[in-house]
């Protein structure tokens, strides 16, 4: 084992290197013309992996396609087998104004990598295929088998994953899936996540005249969907923070003494989060500290608007049309199909007349949660003190990993989360960076959990 | 007089035929790649008015030139003078596609001809030319002083016409400015605009965290800026279609029953204007018709809303400001500082501590008003009956035209504003067309005008 620590020590360098090369592909699922650079961006991975020495492919979906890499395997093993979730598509750059070096250009300041995509995800998925080259090029035998599925569509709700997940559920058949893309509150913090939220998204329009009408000449006797889209968005969520829906809240389990002294060890003080994200002050829901606020209580989130004239100076229209994109977050017990329905009916209860109301569905999951007692959850536990050297803690994370309900459905096994990321660094945002402290003991963790989860006791 | 107006009759296809000339100018002031276009078409404006017999001369400012054309004057004349203002710039002719001959190849079917700027404005100030020719060619003495005013830069905000009346102001001095570049809603509601409304505009941004927040991480424990907007907003119309701003209403007059008469007058039915706007049905202040609310009632608009995420599907952010276009229209006796002032007043009254707001001020403008009894009101709709064989009537129109008030504060002349559009001439849209009819019964009118504007009694 000393000789695979070693190996990860000694080619630190190079690994950021060819990190490097990862980022440097704009693989932003999202937006249809960087189509070919997800495919080049796949291409790229399923060539590294061989080079490691695993078994690589692409597996094309009806979307972008899908990397599976696998230890080569004896006939007949019988060693347990896990399986590695990971993504190499990104959020969309923009703003691109606000980036202080091109998005997909790395740039490394101290011990930082900056490049969208290098926190979320590919960093940290590639922190895994290090700590596997570390066992195949040292000839040190893994405890067991694993395969990578390394997907192109996470940003954009990993539309064709399941459908994959069935069709090859035999060959991924496993005992556990590590995933490593949520977050630790510090270097000293390392964390194993046993919950996340869930989430639905859907946009709204809002339509009016059939066109932008000049607000001189029409203006006062037509209604303006900017105007009724702000009455209606109004109406959703109060002063106190909460969401006014009748029956969002109806499922929600209400937090145990456990859960919130959990909360309570987290260690990031309000003054800090609120330097970290630039506010004044902190808001949020009465009732509950900011630490449950945003991982363990459901919201209503407004994600954009888009309404008539947005360049410089004025321009008087009345707006043909009004749109605001949505998510909500969602907590164990309220199911996806239930919250849209409550969500929707409400909406479209309260739209006045006076504007044509759109609703456009978008993707759904339901939130997660594995015990933190479990043979899994203690063996990752473990590998996270090795590697970091410090007692690591339980998190429940606000983010929505859609795909660990789809482990569970399609291939019955749980999903450990042991995220590397840092708070600050700039997932979604402009700015992304991926910690390299973190990318080299992510590594060992890596190295060390083989052996953990591997363990027969 | 009737040889004036035999004259004009005799006349028409050689006048339809110099229109032409004159539209073929692709006189688009917004357009730096047309700037020698609208030197050439000013050159040509000032040629043909020599031609009919008047003192013209080119301006230049520190944009597009100005065209001066003068009725000669005796020494020492003591008869009263007439300012005609209009403008023979252009608005952009795009998109392309959809004209159905090209903008700037004028094209005659049945009573219209179809080219950019026909309407708006060439047609409406040549017909004034036209009037005026007909008097010095047949030598029939004019009652009074005439001189055109014809810029080129009223589609881009007029620039520079202020500070050229400012160093004219001797030259300019009149009695009243006559303006045709409004319209009337049908041939056979020849109209004298009395009032226009005016304007404020500004921005509204609200900004929150120092950049998009990943809103599975944060949200719920900080303030979203969209939403804080929406619920801003809100508060600032309620749903009889009223503005809630303390004191926004405070100046306005009453509507005389008067007035209200006027009102009623206007040929539109509300079905024929939901036709015409594309809605289902109409919407405006409670209390009032659908003209009343477009012509004689302050507004608050939204012009256009921004905030996070635009493209396609969805982001998941907390966006890190919000921002909102507003344009407040004003009636007279509305002070725009002063309605500026309760506006941003309430703004920072109402908008939460959670998120920092910035109002950024843009252009303003007072509304305009001639009593429809002053003696040059009651000779403008002499003049429109004389020309139109029909009863005129009184329009207010919700639209601005800033240049008015520069008229009264620089010149302190009333405007009168003759309009000779139609509601389908399409102006500012693909296909504009101006209607001969009108064509000819605006030089009849023009030609009227200045013999009832002139009478001593």
């Amino acid at each position: 084992m000393q000789v695979v620590l070693d190996y990860l020590k000694k080619h630190q360098a190079r690994f950021v290197a060819e990190l490097c090369d990862y980022l440097r592909f704009p693989s932003v699922s999202a937006q249809p013309q960087h189509k070919k650079d997800l495919q080049a961006c796949a291409a790229w991975l399923v060539n590294h992996a061989r080079h490691i020495g695993l078994d690589a492919r692409l597996c094309p979906t009806a979307g972008h396609p899908i990397v599976i890499a696998k230890t080569k395997r004896a006939k007949g093993s019988r060693k347990p087998h896990f399986m590695i979730y990971g993504h190499y598509d990104v959020q969309p750059p923009e703003p691109l104004d606000l980036w202080k070096s091109p998005p997909f250009t790395p740039r490394i300041q101290g011990r930082s990598i900056y490049a969208r995509g290098s926190t979320d995800n590919k960093g940290q998925n590639f922190a895994h295929f290090k700590a596997v080259e570390a066992y195949l090029k040292t000839g040190t035998p893994l405890p067991c088998d694993l395969t990578f599925v390394i997907e192109g569509e996470e940003e954009v709700g990993s539309a064709n994953l399941a459908k994959f997940l069935k069709t090859h559920r035999r060959e991924l058949a496993c005992d556990a899936v590590v995933v490593s893309d949520t977050g630790m509150p510090s270097p000293k913090h390392p964390s194993l996540t046993y919950s996340l939220r869930g989430i639905i998204a859907f946009e709204i329009t809002l339509h009016g005249p059939s066109r932008d009408l000049h607000s001189g000449g029409f203006g006062g006797a037509v209604e303006n969907p900017a105007m009724a889209l702000a009455r209606l968005l109004a109406q959703i969520r109060d002063a106190n923070g909460r969401v006014t829906i009748p029956g969002f809240y109806d499922d929600v389990a209400p937090l145990s003494a456990f859960e919130r002294r959990q909360f309570a060890h987290f260690p990031m003080k309000d003054r800090d989060l609120e330097k970290l994200l630039g506010v004044e002050k902190l808001f949020g829901e009465r009732g509950f500290t900011p630490t449950e606020q945003r991982s363990a209580r459901p919201t209503f989130e407004i994600n954009g608007l888009t309404s008539g004239y947005q360049g410089h100076g004025s321009k008087t229209i009345v707006p043909a049309w009004a749109r605001a994109k949505i998510t909500c977050r969602l907590v164990p017990r309220q199911r996806p199909a239930r919250i849209r329905k409550v969500v929707c009916d409400y909406i479209t209860k309260i739209c006045p007349p006076t504007v044509r109301l759109e609703i456009e569905a978008g993707h759904g999951a339901e939130a997660h949660l594995v015990s933190p007692q479990s043979r899994e959850a203690q063996a990752a536990l473990r590998a996270l003190r090795s590697a970091f050297g410090c007692q690591p803690i339980l998190l429940r994370e606000g983010g929505s990993i859609p795909i660990v309900n789809d482990f569970k459905k399609i291939l019955h096994a749980d999903s450990l989360l042991l995220g590397l990321g840092l708070p600050d660094d700039n997932a979604h945002s402009p700015n992304e960076k991926f910690n390299l402290d973190c990318f080299a003991k992510g590594q060992a963790m890596s190295a060390h959990l083989w052996q953990e989860l591997s363990r027969r006791s």
